[in-house]
């Protein structure tokens, strides 16, 4: 396998347009892996773009060769994934790009999926120069975070999502939290569900604040992804909950097990946990929380609810101690990003 | 009063100089304000530099005239505030400045107490060239904060502290908190602490964690000032509680009332409260917090005391919305400002 260290800048480029094209696929394409591709021609210029489509639908590299056409012929593919070397629903990317005459082609990650590797010694066989590891590690946490984790551990990555004032509180004594966080805050989670496979809350949650759990932009118009949404939990919820309108998917969980969550979402790279702090608290005590968004507002409340419930902690040590992997100020409010430090 | 729009790029740099210089100085002058004065020759050195001694002692200028020594004269003093006018316990520094042979002054903020005013009139009077308002919002937010805050309201500027989980947890169920937050945050505050007048906890506090409250370095030798300990509360302190060493003044305030300790603290400019919840909640519930400073650690808790308990709060818009003021990274932890939008 040759590296890409000396990639041209016009390619590097080109790879920075198929991240950017793979991110508008997220949370689309389980249990496939969100792929950008982009072709560049001898001159350097992006003739093609494509992205995966929903499972059953052309790949990334399919796409952007349909969309350059002739021009692919002779020229580069710029992609995030190793092209896949297997017949499944389509056909293996490998020999698409053999066919349609690229000649050299850089890749961000090596694919390790037993069934799907092998598309680059299918090039080179094929007379297609191959070089990965272009802009990697931002791809492998990045838009391909979630997918890759999925293929590691058999079961999605999970995010915990709190919206708190900086003493820790999600709600005041009477139940009111609209709004603790500013629009900022609000338009970026709701672009974050947009990324995501499925949200999950618990049915406290459903019953006390009616949400529609969809994603939505600043003027209230419903993003084209709606996640999978999932409740958690036994009480019984009145039929014109706003979570069980038509907008997208809404699956129910009865009990309490967390880990009955994720197998009901078998193929779902990226789950992301909206709440209330008992449902963040039972996924934190199960060791199933592998990122935590909290959104903080400068505000203090002094009484009602605390972000996290997890009763069982007793001592200082029990807690979720994680590293800080973001920082993003948001007008007045701030979003850390926390993982685990394994 | 003549602006400093047009100030020489030497004296700037020695403004800032002297603004470094009162910041050596403070938590250890009130009544009387932390300044810093320079004295710049003719080439633009800085031959000499002084900050306020504590009451009694010399003022900012002529600390800095006794450096300059002979070489005062023909030269400019710079001076974070407008030089005094009024016999205290210490000669006005206007006259010392006019006979010490200074010909130009340039001072950041105009000194607005009544009894010390008109120090630039009596400059100009004595010849010399006096100029206003050279960094003067940089010295207002900052050295000078406490001081003008406490000539405009009659009450010591009052910051809490909280230092959480993201989950705005200080301790565990069974009271552990040691270490929630890491060494550089610990740093960070015990350096604030050397620059306040005073430190407040409740007796609880004392009782659970028997802090000494000292202001220490990072090896744990004690900083040059130490502010004033104050202890809120009826519980009975036991004579070796640490908070009762000899390394620093410590005050008890017995009832609940608040408004007591900021009076048992007359001449403060600049108080902390240290916790625990009860006590910061009491003085947000009295309206009498005026930034918070959080420090906030990568790490859920679930369980434990939240950072504030205000039991009077009902609903969100009980709370009290800050805006934010600072963001300072320390290590895995965050510093978060937040002062009212008054």
């Amino acid at each position: 396998m040759t590296g890409a260290g000396a990639a041209p800048p016009a390619i590097v480029s080109a790879m920075r347009a198929a991240i950017a094209e793979s991110r508008t696929v997220l949370g689309t394409t389980a249990p496939n892996p969100p792929v950008g591709a982009a072709i560049v021609d001898p001159d350097g210029r992006i003739v093609g773009l494509g992205a995966t489509r929903p499972p059953g639908g052309a790949h990334a590299e399919v796409m952007a060769l349909a969309a350059a056409g002739e021009r692919a012929r002779g020229a580069t593919a710029v992609v995030t994934l190793e092209p896949c070397d297997h017949i499944g629903r389509t056909g293996p990317c490998s020999r698409a790009l053999i066919a349609a005459g690229v000649t050299t082609v850089y890749y961000a990650v090596a694919d390790p999926s037993p069934q799907a590797a092998g598309g680059a010694d299918t090039l080179r066989a094929g007379g297609v120069r191959a070089h990965a590891g272009l802009l990697a590690d931002e791809v492998r946490a990045g838009p391909l975070a979630g997918w890759l984790f999925r293929l590691r551990h058999d079961r999605p990555r999970v995010t915990a999502k709190i919206a708190a004032t900086v003493d820790g509180r999600v709600a005041a004594p009477d139940g009111s939290s609209r709004w603790i966080t500013g629009p900022a805050a609000r338009e970026h989670a709701h672009r974050i569900r947009a990324e995501l496979d499925a949200i999950v809350v618990g049915t406290g949650t459903v019953l006390r604040d009616d949400p529609a759990l969809t994603a939505r932009s600043a003027d209230g118009t419903l993003l084209p992804h709606q996640p999978t949404r999932v409740v958690l939990g036994d009480r019984h919820l009145p039929p014109d909950a706003r979570i069980l309108g038509p907008e997208a998917r809404t699956v129910l969980v009865s009990g309490h097990d967390v880990t009955a969550v994720l197998d009901a979402l078998p193929d779902a790279a990226d789950v992301l946990i909206e709440g209330g702090p008992t449902v963040v608290g039972a996924f934190l005590t199960a060791g199933l929380v592998d990122r935590v968004h909290a959104y903080l507002a400068p505000m203090t409340l002094g009484s009602g609810f605390a972000a996290v419930s997890a009763p069982a902690v007793t001592t200082l040590t029990d807690g979720w101690r994680m590293r800080r992997t973001g920082l993003l100020e948001l007008d007045e409010d701030i979003l850390l990003t926390l993982e685990p430090t394994r």
